[in-house]
C-alpha cells in the first residue's frame, strides 16, 4: 500500500488537496482549497515541493479556480490566465512549473477557439490537469518497471535525499524501481542517508518507506563509506535534478561523494529520472549556493555553530559520467557511452 | 592567541577549573571546584571529554582532593586512593583515564614509602598532575612542529570532527600542525566538516577556529566531495582514536569516506595522533554502535525522522592504510610501509 499522493484532485468538490510537507514527519496534515492563492503560498513555503509536484499543484490550482469562476467563456479564459500568471511566479526557477502552466493555458486557448460551452470549457481544463498528473504517474511507473529489472531478490539499495512520491508524484523516481521490485515479490532493503543540511532523506523518504512498510535503515551522512563497506549494500539508486548529454548528473549535494565511494567498493551506481530531466543544450551546470543558516541553524530550530562563521552550502553536486553505471528513464535504461546512448533514446521517437 | 585550556589547575586556590563543553558554542562557562565528585560528574556528562582531557581532569581531581584533605600521610594516601578509585569509573572505556589515575596512585605510594612531610606529600601529588598535563601539551607541540613541516604557505586543509584543544589539550592533535604553521607565518585556511550525528566539527572545532581567528569555512558532511573538488583543498588532516600496527586508522565516523574521496582527487590524507594511540596488539577494531536517538533526534533537541524506524549509528570507521599518506606523531612523521615504519618509531628508543 503506497502513500497517498501529496497533491490530489478532489473531484466531488472540485478542489485541490495537498499534504503539508513542512510538517513531516511530526504531523500528517492535508489541506483542501480551490484558491490559487493558497496553492501559490503552498508552493512558496515548500508544502508542495519537488519539480514534478509543483507543476501538478499549479495545474490543479488553475483548474479549481476556473471551475469555481463564473462568466462567459472569454471571461473564464481570462481567469485561467490570471491564475496561471500568478502561479508561475511562485518559484521562478522550477522548469516544470512554467511547463505545466503553459500547457494549461494552451489548452484553455484551444477551448476558447472551439466555441465550447461553459461546462465543456471547465471540464476541458480539469481534464488537462488530470492528464498532466496521470502522465506523470505513468512516467514513474515506467521508471519502476525498467528499474526493477536491475534489482534481484535480496538486494540492499543505498538511497539519497527524497525522490519519492513526495517530490515526484506516482511512485517517485529513485524509489520507483524499489517499489516495483517489492511488488514483484523481491525482498529489497533500503539504506537511506540523512541528506543534510535539510535532512530530506530522514524527514521525507524515511516517512515514505515507513508508510510502505519497507525494510529500511537510516544513516547519518558520515556513515556512507561504513554502510557501503559493512551493510551489504548491492546497488545505489539516486534521483537527478539535471542530466547533461554527456551523462553528467546534477543531484542533491552528497551524491558525488556516494558515487566515488560506491566505485571504490565496486557497487553499481544508478540514476533514476525522467527524460525531461535531460538538458539538451547546456555543457555545464552552475552550482547554486543556498542560505548559510541552513548549515548553522538546523531546520531553523537548532543552532550548532558559533555566530559569524563562514559556510559553504552548495545545493547540489555534479557526478561525472564515469561513476554512473546506468540512467533509468521512462523510455528505458541508458548505459555508457552516454553521449551516444542519451541521444539515441531522446530522438528515437 | 590560542584558546584557554579546557581543564586548568588553579594554583592559588588549589582547585580545578574546567570549561562546560556541553554548553558550546552557545555559552562559554567555566566551573571551579576541589571536589572529585564534581569532576566525576563533569566527565560523565561530557563537560570534560576527549581521551587526553579526561586523564588530565582526573589527575587534577585527585590532586585537589588530597590538597584539601587533612590527616596523616597514610590518611592522605587513602584519600588519594578513594578519589582515584571513584574517578576511574566515570568512563570505564577511556584508556587514558585509568592510565592517569594509576600514575597518580603510583606517585602517591612512592611518596608514602619515602616518609615525606604532609606538605611534601601534597606538593608531590599536585606536581604529578601538573606533569601529566604539561607532558600532554608538549606532545601536542611536537605534533605541531612535525606536522607544520608538511604545510606550505597558502595550503587549505580539510579537517573532520574535533581533535583540537577541547579534546586533547595543548594545541590539539589534528589542529596542531595548522596552528604551528600559522604561528610560523604561513597562511593556512581550514575547511571543517559538521561531523554528524553529534556535530563536534561545527560545535567545537569551529568554536576553536573562530577563537584563533583562523580563516575557516564550515561544510555539511554531504559537501565533502564538492569541497575536495571545488574549494582548493590541498591537504586533509584528521585525528585518530586508535591506530593498528599495519597503519589502519580508527577515527570518528566519516573519516574513511573522506579518505576515499581525497584519494580520488589525489589530495594527501594525514592522520595526527600521539604514539600512545598506536595499539601494539590488536589486529582488528570492533566498531561501537551508539544510541539510535543521536541519528533521529539531533542533540536530543530536534526530531528529524519518523518514530520507530531502524538506524545504524557507528561511532567510528576504519581507514585502510593505503589511503593514509602519513601519520604525524610526537616522535616524527611515519610514512608507508606502516608495518615496518610504525615498529621502527615505537622501538627506536
Amino acid at each position: 500500500m503506497l502513500i497517498q499522493e501529496p497533491v490530489v484532485w478532489n473531484g466531488e468538490e472540485g478542489k485541490v488537496k495537498w499534504l503539508l510537507q513542512t510538517l513531516l514527519p511530526g504531523e500528517v496534515v492535508y489541506k483542501t482549497s480551490s484558491s490559487y492563492e493558497d496553492i501559490y503560498h503552498a508552493i512558496q513555503v515548500l508544502d508542495i515541493r519537488g519539480a514534478p509536484l509543483i507543476g501538478i499543484g499549479a495545474a490543479y490550482g488553475i483548474a479549481a479556480h476556473v471551475l469555481h469562476s463564473e462568466g462567459s467563456i472569454p471571461q473564464l479564459y481570462e481567469e485561467a490566465k490570471k491564475s496561471g500568471n500568478r502561479l508561475v511566479t511562485a518559484r521562478p526557477t522550477a522548469v516544470n512549473l512554467s511547463w505545466a502552466v503553459n500547457r494549461m493555458l494552451v489548452r484553455a486557448k484551444s477551448l476558447l477557439s472551439n466555441n465550447v460551452s461553459t461546462d465543456e470549457f471547465k471540464k476541458g481544463i480539469v481534464d488537462e490537469a488530470i492528464s498532466i498528473d496521470k502522465e506523470n504517474s505513468e512516467m514513474t511507473n515506467k521508471i519502476g518497471e525498467y528499474g526493477s529489472q536491475l534489482l534481484s531478490d535480496g538486494d540492499v539499495v543505498l538511497a539519497h535525499c527524497n525522490a519519492g512520491t513526495l517530490a515526484c508524484g506516482g511512485i517517485g523516481t529513485n524509489l520507483a524501481p524499489i517499489r516495483m521490485a517489492i511488488k514483484q515479490g523481491k525482498r529489497i532493503k533500503v539504506v537511506q542517508t540523512w541528506t543534510g543540511p535539510l535532512f530530506q532523506g530522514a524527514r521525507l523518504t524515511m516517512w515514505e518507506l515507513k508508510h510502505d512498510g519497507t525494510d529500511s535503515v537510516l544513516i547519518p551522512d558520515t556513515s556512507v563509506a561504513y554502510a557501503l563497506g559493512n551493510l551489504g549494500i548491492t546497488k545505489v539508486i539516486v534521483g537527478a535534478d539535471r542530466i547533461l548529454m554527456n551523462g553528467s548528473v546534477a543531484n542533491k549535494i552528497g551524491t558525488f561523494g556516494i558515487a566515488i565511494i560506491a566505485k571504490h567498493f565496486k557497487i553499481p551506481f544508478y540514476v533514476a529520472a525522467p527524460t525531461s530531466t535531460i538538458d539538451r543544450k547546456s555543457r555545464s551546470i552552475p552550482i547554486e549556493q543556498r542560505n548559510p543558516e541552513e548549515v548553522t541553524d538546523l531546520l531553523g530550530k537548532l543552532k550548532i555553530a558559533p555566530e559569524g562563521i563562514r559556510v559553504a552550502n552548495p545545493a547540489f553536486d555534479i557526478t561525472s559520467p564515469k561513476f554512473v553505471t546506468g540512467i533509468i528513464t521512462e523510455k528505458g535504461i541508458i548505459s555508457p557511452p552516454y553521449r551516444k546512448n542519451i541521444s539515441q533514446i531522446l530522438y528515437q521517437n
